[in-house]
Formats: C-alpha cells, sequence, structure tokens
C-alpha cells in the first residue's frame, strides 16, 4: 500500500506491476478555511459535465435498441452496456496516456508504447494536467468522450456482427486508434499546432471519428440479410419508436455536458457567459437539426417522420460541436438546421452504395460532422477553411486506414459476421436464453 | 462576422438582417486568476437547473407515449420532439423579447411587436438581465420552461388533433401568448407590481397556462371517437404503463431544476439554505399527492392505482411550484396532499362536462395550479389570497382567449382534427410509414 | 405563521402541533455582495448529488419492471412509485432525528421515541449538522439513501407480495430500522467510534442493510409459484431487458451522486481531487463488475448474457460504495471485478437454499456489500478487517432480527401474499383495471 506518486510509463504492461505496489492512494487532507478556488469550480464544473456525457450512453442504448428489430434488441443492448465497460477500461490502461503524452505526437512506431500513463498517480492537484483542475476529473471526463466514440459505431454495424468480435475492435478503437488521433488536436499535436485545427468538442475528433469506424465496419460486415432486393433497400422495421425518442432525448439532454465540458473552465465570469452560450447554442443547433427534418418529410411525404426527426436533432448537434462557442444563437440554429439538410443528403449517398446503416450514424456523425468542423471557419476568427478541411482529411484517412486494418484481422480470424441461420432467426433467440 | 452589440430591436423580422449581419459572437478572453464571483456560481447554478428542466421534456414525452393507445404513440413522440424544437426556436426569435419588454407591459396593441429582441447580443456580462447571472444562461433556463407550457398541452389533446395544426399551435403559443403574460409576473409587470402577485416557479404562470390552453384545445377539437358511449366515459387502455413511470419519475427530478433555478441565485449562504428547502419542500409535495392518491385509490377500489399516482406526484409538485422556499417540509408535504385530492375532484368535474383529456393535464397542471398559487398567502407574507385569485383569474382569462381565437382560426383553416378513418385506425399506421 | 426555531422534539407525535403552529418558515434575506463562501459550494454539490441519488428511484424501478413478467409489472411500477413517496416522508417525519439523535446511540428502549426532529426547523445556516452544508440540503441528500434501501427490498419479494403489506414494511424499515443502525456508523455512534468502522458511502449501511431485508422478505413471502419444480429453479422470463438496461444505466449515473455526494464536501482544492478519484473510481468499478459478468457468462456458455452483465455493473457499484476514494482506479477496477465474481457465486448459493430473488437483488447488494465493506482494509489504513467484519456482521444481526419481526408481524395480520389465483393470473390483471 505505498504511495507511487504520478509515475511515467513506457508499457502499458507495466501496470500491473504498479496496481500490485500501489493498491492505493492517499487522500488529501482537508484544508481549513480558505476561499473557493477556480480550480475547485472548474473540477466541479467537469465532474457534472462528465455525468451528463456518461448518461449518453444509454441514450445510443436506447436509440439503437429502439432502431434494431425484436429479435435483436437484447445482443444491442449487451453490445452498449459491453462497450462502455471496454471503452472506459481500456482508455484508463491505455488511451489517457497517448492522448496526452507528454512528448511527441509522431504515430508511434510500436504502436501502443508511446504513451505515458497516469492512471495510478491521479494524486496531483491538477499541475499534471496543466488546466486548473483536478486531474482524476480530467480522466474521468476525457473517458465518456472515449466511450462515444465506440457508441457510434454499434448502431451501425447492428443486428449482424459477431459481438466478441465487436467487442475486440472497440478495445482497439478506444485503446490506441481514437486516443492517439485526439492527441493531434487536443493533446498539443501537430494539427492544432501546424494546421491551427479547431475543434472544442469533437465533432471531427469524436464524431466524424466515429462515423469513419462505423463506415469501415458496414463495408467490411456488409449489409443484413433481406436489405437489399435488386439492389433496392427494405424496410426492416423497429423494436420501438418511443424508447429510440428518449434515447434521442437522452443524447441532447447529455450534449450539454459534452459540449459546455470541453471547455474545462467555469471559474471566471468570461467563463460563465461564454459556457452559458455553449448550452444555449447547443440547444438550438439541435432544434434547427429537428426543424429541418420535420419540414423536409412534411415536403416530401406530407407526414412527419419521427425517425428523421430524431436524426435530425442528432445531426445538428454534431454540427455544432465543433464551435458551439463563436456563433450567436441563430446562427447556431442556422448550422443546426444545415445538419438536418446533410442528413437527408447523405442517407441518399448511402443508400446509392448499398451500404446498409442500421440507425443513420454515418449520416449524423460522420457527415454533420465535417458539415461542423468546416463550419467553424464561418464564426470562429482562428480557423480557416484550409486549416479545417486538410485537418478533418487527415483524420479521415488515418482512421479509415487503421479500422479498416482492425476489421480484416478480425474477419481473418474470428469471423465478423453471425451465421446466416442466427442472423434470421435473430441474435437474441440464438444466444441469449432468457434465465430468469 | 461583425460584433453586433446587444441590439435592441422592435421587430423580429430584423433578426434575419441581423443573423445576416453577425453570425458570430466575440467569446470572452480569459481573466487572469480572480476568485470565484457570485455572477460565475448563479450562472453554474442556472444552466445545471436549465438542463433538469430540459428533460422534464423527455419526462412529457414518455408519459404520454405510455398513456396513448400503441396505434398512435409515434405520433406522440413526434408531436414532443418537434414541439420542443419549435417552443426553443420561437421563444428565442419572439418570446424573450416579450418576456422582459424592457418596457411597458400593457398587451401590446399589435401583438408582436412589442418585444425586444436581444438574442444576438448576448454578449454582456450580466448587467444586461441586471440579476448576477449570464444573459445566456437566463434566455437558455427561460426558453425551457416555455417548451415545458407547450409540452403540458400535448398530452390533452392526444390521439385525434392534426399534427401540423399542434405545431403552429405551439409556435404562437410560445412566441407570443406564454411570454406576454408570463411578464407580467416575471418581467416586472402589473401582476407582480400592482397585485402583489407571487408565483415563484410558475404554477400559473407555466401550468395553469398550459393548463388552459390543453382546456381550450380539448374543447375545440372534441372527445375522441369512442371516449363517450351515451355520455359515459369509456376506457381506451394504455400503451405502456412502464414508459408512463419512467415519464413521471423524469418529471419529478426535473423539477427540482424547475423550482429550485427560478430562485436565480445561489451564490450567498443565505441563497444555498433557501434553495436547499426549495429541493426539500418540492420532493416532499410530491411525495404527499402519491399518498393521497395511492390512499384514495386504496379506499376505493381496494387497489392501488398507478396512474392516479403518478398524476398524484405530479399534481403534488404543481401545487409546490407557486411557492416552495417559505413553506416548512411538512406544510409542503400537506400542499401536496391536497395536490392529490384536487386532481381526484377535478377529474370528476372534467367527466362531468364530458371534456376528453388523454393524460389529465387539466387536473394536474390547471387545478393544482390554482390550488398553488392561492396556497402561497398561507405562508408567505408578501401574498394576499386576493391578489393570488386576481391575478390567476386574469391570466386565466388572457390564455382562454387568446388561445381559444388561435384553436378557431386553425379549425377554419387547416382543421384540427385528423379523418375519423385515421383516428380509427391510428395516426401511426396512416402516417407513419416505418421507413428503416 | 410564526416563526419556530430549530425545535428539539422527544416525540415523532409533536409534528403534527408544529405544523399546525409553524407552517411557513422565513427565508433569508438576501446579504449583499460577499464573495463565494465553502458552505455555498458543498450545498451546492449535495443538492446536485442528491438529484443523482433521487434519480436511482428510477433506475431501480425500471430495473425491477424490466425483470418481472408482464402480468405484475404495473404493479412492479406502482410499488417504486409508492416506496419513494413513503419513505422520503418516513424519513422526514422520523429517520432523520434517529440518524442524527443529538444524543445516545444506544438502541432506544422505546422504539420511534428517542429520535430529535427538526424537520420543521431547518432554518439554520448550516451551523445545524456542523457539517459546513445546508441543513435542508442535507437532509434531502440523506432521505434518497433512505429511499434507496427500501428499492432494494422491492425487487426481490416482487410478483407475489401484497402492496399494502410491502407499504407498511417500507414505513417501518425506511422510519425507524435504517436510520437508527445508520446512526451507529454516520450519525457519530459506537461502531464508528468503538470499532473504527469505515463505510464511507454505504456499502453496509445501505446495500447490506436493504440487502438483508430483501432476503428475510424473501424468506417470509417464499417463492414463487412455479419457480421451483422438483427442487429444480425454473426460468420464468423477463417482462423487457430493455427497460432493465436502461434502469442499470440510470443506477450507475446516480451512483456517482452516490458516493461523491457522501464525501460531503467540494470547497477545497484537496475535496475537489479527492471528489473527482469517487467519480472516476465510481465508474472502474462498474466496468470491472460488467467485463467479469461478460467474461463468466462467455466462459460459461458462449454468450454474452445482459442480466448478468447489469447486475455486474450493479455489483461492482455496490463494492466500491463503501471505500471508493483510497484505491487507485487500478484497484477499483479489481474491487469491481472481485464484485462480479461474488454475484456469480452468491446466486448459486440463493439457488442451493432454493431462495427466489427476482432482481438478483441479494447477490448485488448483499454479497457484493459485504466484499466492498471488508475491502476497505485493502486501502484505506484506518479501517481494520476486524473492526469492519465485526460492524457488518452486528448490522446484519440487528437488520435480520428486526425486519424479520415486522415481516412476522405482517403476516399475522394482514398477511405477505397475494392469493394464489392473483398470483398466477397476475397481479396487474386482477388488481389494475386500466382505467383511462
Amino acid at each position: 500500500m505505498s504511495f507511487i506518486e504520478s509515475t511515467d510509463m513506457k508499457n502499458p504492461l507495466i501496470a500491473a506491476a504498479i496496481l500490485a505496489a500501489g493498491f492505493s492512494q492517499p487522500a488529501f487532507a482537508q484544508q481549513a478555511g480558505a476561499g473557493v478556488s477556480p480550480f475547485v469550480m472548474n473540477t466541479l464544473f467537469i465532474v457534472f459535465c462528465g455525468v451528463l456525457v456518461m448518461w449518453m450512453t444509454a441514450g445510443f442504448a436506447m436509440i439503437e435498441a429502439g432502431f434494431v428489430r425484436q429479435k435483436n434488441v437484447v445482443n444491442q443492448c449487451a453490445k452498449n452496456v459491453g462497450l462502455f465497460a471496454i471503452a472506459a477500461t481500456a482508455f484508463i490502461l491505455s488511451g489517457y496516456g497517448f492522448l496526452f503524452p507528454n512528448g511527441s505526437w509522431i504515430i508511434p512506431g510500436v504502436l501502443g508504447f508511446n504513451g505515458t500513463i497516469e492512471v495510478t498517480g491521479v494524486v496531483d492537484s491538477g499541475e499534471f494536467t496543466g488546466r486548473g483542475h483536478a486531474s482524476a476529473s480530467d480522466i474521468f471526463f476525457q473517458s465518456m468522450f472515449c466511450v462515444a466514440v465506440a457508441s457510434i459505431v454499434s448502431g451501425t454495424i447492428a443486428e449482424r456482427m459477431k459481438l466478441a468480435s465487436f467487442f475486440i475492435f472497440t478495445a482497439v478503437l478506444t485503446a490506441i486508434i481514437y486516443p492517439i488521433q485526439a492527441s493531434w488536436t487536443w493533446g498539443g499535436g501537430f494539427l492544432a499546432s501546424d494546421l491551427g485545427f479547431v475543434d472544442l468538442a469533437g465533432s471531427t475528433v469524436v464524431h466524424v471519428v466515429g462515423g469513419v469506424a462505423a463506415l469501415t465496419g458496414a463495408l467490411f460486415v456488409g449489409a443484413r440479410n433481406g436489405r437489399l432486393v435488386d439492389g433496392e433497400k427494405q424496410a426492416l422495421g423497429h423494436y420501438s419508436l418511443p424508447l429510440a425518442t428518449i434515447g434521442a432525448l437522452i443524447l441532447w439532454m447529455g450534449w450539454y455536458g459534452f459540449n459546455a465540458g470541453s471547455y474545462l473552465s467555469f471559474s471566471s465570469d468570461a467563463d460563465a457567459a461564454n459556457v452559458s452560450r455553449i448550452f444555449l447554442n447547443t440547444n438550438m443547433a439541435a432544434a434547427g437539426g429537428v426543424i429541418t427534418a420535420a419540414f423536409v418529410s412534411y415536403l416530401r411525404e406530407f407526414r412527419f417522420d419521427l425517425s428523421f426527426m430524431l436524426n435530425g436533432a442528432l445531426g445538428g448537434l454534431v454540427a455544432i460541436t465543433a464551435e458551439p462557442l463563436f456563433p450567436t444563437p441563430l446562427a447556431a440554429f442556422a448550422i443546426g438546421m444545415v445538419g438536418g439538410v446533410v442528413i437527408f443528403w447523405s442517407s441518399q449517398v448511402l443508400d446509392y452504395f448499398q451500404i446498409d446503416d442500421v440507425v443513420g450514424a454515418v449520416p449524423v456523425h460522420l457527415f454533420c460532422g465535417i458539415w461542423g468542423t468546416l463550419a467553424v471557419a464561418l464564426t470562429n476568427p482562428d480557423a480557416t477553411i484550409i486549416g479545417q478541411l486538410a485537418s478533418v482529411l487527415i483524420i479521415i484517412a488515418f482512421v479509415a486506414i487503421t479500422t479498416s486494418l482492425v476489421w480484416i484481422a478480425l474477419k481473418e480470424t474470428m469471423g465478423l459476421r453471425v451465421t446466416t441461420d442466427t442472423e434470421d432467426t435473430g441474435i437474441d433467440e440464438t444466444n441469449y436464453v432468457l434465465s430468469n
């Protein structure tokens, strides 16, 4: 039970040794009667925002459970609960070290051994992150972002992928792929320093990354049986749109924490004014996405399409995520409205290429993420359209290549897809004997 | 991308011009090392309370989805998601200007052109609202209240109203009707200044207003087919009481933010003690409502009626909303208990008049709202029973007249009601081809 | 409407008199321009954590609604909503006085008359509790803990217990049994002072207590009809695993407030660093529980068992609850992983003894609670394995005896169990005429 001070490690495997040596960490002694510091305020803000981001996991779980067919809904829930646990663990064991490597940001020669792991030594008072809030609050908050990336993937490849293969993919994505590219922007890496890339809360760093991983997954696993008949997309039905609705509203709620928490500070009057705008703008963008979706569906079919409205809200939210501070509320509304259009258009692109995205995560996260990333240049004087475009393309290329390698490796070994029998009967019936 | 300082506008249409001119707003520069100010604390408190109030939207969506029949549940979800987007937008474009008009509070001669719109210029540090918290936090919080008003209406008129008509009604309600009457109480208007009206969090300003709009809607759209047979009310069934249960618990949770956030301040020791009481009293009133409902239903039918218990919780919450601070916890419990009785009695009144309120929103929001408004005089020395009664009657009259005019206008143009065929088959089956 | 200063009362019945005399309490006057005090910060932290703990009620309601059969789901929802109201009320009327009795901690000779009730006089500024936060925030927060204890019981005895009997049991549990034993640890009583018992957030004080009450309930009410055929456990099926999933994720979310809020302070830099670790460790323990459950079920049956994974998360959370501060994040993960094993093993013990626990609450709350309580000694230098073990055994004995007495009394008077007809048909169909 000795105390290990924030240890730098060059190899994640040492974590086991640290675990043996440092099972406990000393608590800080209560200090007497000082006033409230900015450090305290920032930390309080960040942990509560982290709770909101965690809550998005339930949102993804419910929207995906709602959109799959009844015969696969238990599998989809297990997928979301499992990926949460795996992603949070992988990020602690490895990801956080890659994200803030305290050193060089080149892609490490040997994947996985460049990062610095600090997880056993969160005993500082904020000097570690240099950001004016407690280290553990930072790790907690960032780990929830990492979970969101995996959650995006799980919806697209629903109803036909082997759960064990998906879990292994999740571990690699969150331990290595996501944090490495995130370090280029948020860890002080070359996209931020050389290209002036601005992505406050992750339209690209989180959503485009998740969307690309989902897209490569959909390509490697293929469309569901019965999805395409003579090249035509068939409607396969949903389990429960009310569940999808609460899922979308949970995501909407959690997104306040996602965007506002990324400001990482709530201690000065300026912080308070700025972060308040982020709350307001986040909401306006979601509203804009819903209104576009409702309007477009009404014009086309003389009815309001709930699924499209829910995805419209999410598309608006993804679009405002890169820059929720600088737009005026009406500009945020407009950015969200365009998000709704982007979803409509990009869904048709996916259909054209016969890509089967069960919940529409690629239009929402990849395409609206690109739009939001480019839109930063409209309002934030620090961003350029070239820098934004180059950065998002670099990240897309990196994630497309690395995730494809992982999907291929899984396909060649464990296999990606359940058997045709299992898929037709339903993954639940085959795999889940209800054992109460 | 020029910077527009908080612009006063006499015409909402100018918003478009502002939008073109002022697509972005400058962020505040981070200040060095100051301590934490009351402004910061108040703002943090308000944005998190705003998140809780936003969450109530999901509560309304789920309780209404649970109480309608399966054949209309998708329509009901679309209604709630759509109204959220519409109300938030309408309030930003017009409502907030009416609510805090910086000037006279008489009913504007030309509806819609009296207000001052500040939405494109939320760049101040709180001087604007003069309340010690950031402007954008205020707009965010108030817009969520505005959404709640529309949510109340959507449940009562469920299962037979045209969605497009309801959305237009929502826009008028939240852009004009709600904020004008709210300004009389919360914007410094004549109810507060001349009649001494006290309504801290809106038993009348939000809930009675929503309840009256729901009642007029129910009167103009009429009862559902099959609801009344020979003048007798028929039970039509529910989609899912577990969904209604989580809806009610979401509302219960969100209500802490609704009532506590209305205090608008959390920076002094006195604030902390006062607001803590609001949390406690809000909970006690909900508990009181549940217990009355459980007891009454057990006495009458030797069983516990879940639907009544859920509405009992909401009735208790509505009743404590006008004055959640001054009552002792036991008094709050008693006020909530009476709320349960009010629901029981007023439901029978509605039945007598053959008014079809699908979710029981009129008993909960209108009648318990009146009770809560009058009960202020029992504990708050600043309130008088006469002032409370006169104010609630003035607001009821204003909302009854204005909403009736809107319902009539819609009925004469687009029509309020779906066809008999659609209603019998179910709105979902007719209007929602499941297109996945 | 006179003002009663924080009144000490020796008899709860006086509450009625106080109620008549003191229906209202004066609000504090706003103070001018002081800075933000630790008192304010702590109070803000505690009320928001209290909201998260309240939210766990919805989590219990949904996980239990998901795990029971469809024919009893309305009954289960009514049980959870009703117990919330009853527990919050009982705790205010009696429990809080037992929990912080301002005096001796021996079991009172005449149950129910030892406590000091302060509920009508929460008018102080924190001196009352001596903890640096507002009294009402403390009562609010503690009352939500009390609710959780009753929620644990309701799942185990589902599908066959009379609701009225359960409600009376809940009242006694939360008014008397829970708070008396809690005072021994948290109220300055003999377990803390004499045995050095450490249980920060209640692995024993809340979860073991709820688990023991659930176990005695299961023993006295007996197994469900059809559960055991020739001594073999039969799978009876679930209503909805997606509902159970959102329930578990709600509990996971609420648990941050449960564990972090128990620190009761968020005003110094040390607080911020310590509480941040609690958030992180709480999450890591839940992740560990999920991973164990997933792994064990995969090894045994080559599939991932969602129900077990959900209970694994909860088991990990229960295990970290006694000491969420001192473990390193990896140690917290390990403690949670062991929790998953404890559930697996203890479920088999229950099966061996033919005990019917519908939702698995006894393995999760009782057995993982014991594990978590003992694990404190691994990381917290203030705890000893002997002191931990002795304390948990004392509490188990006290709760087993007292709850058994209540169950027996109920069985001999009102009866504990619904009729066989009702149970076979389903409690909902017999008792809940859907009256919309």
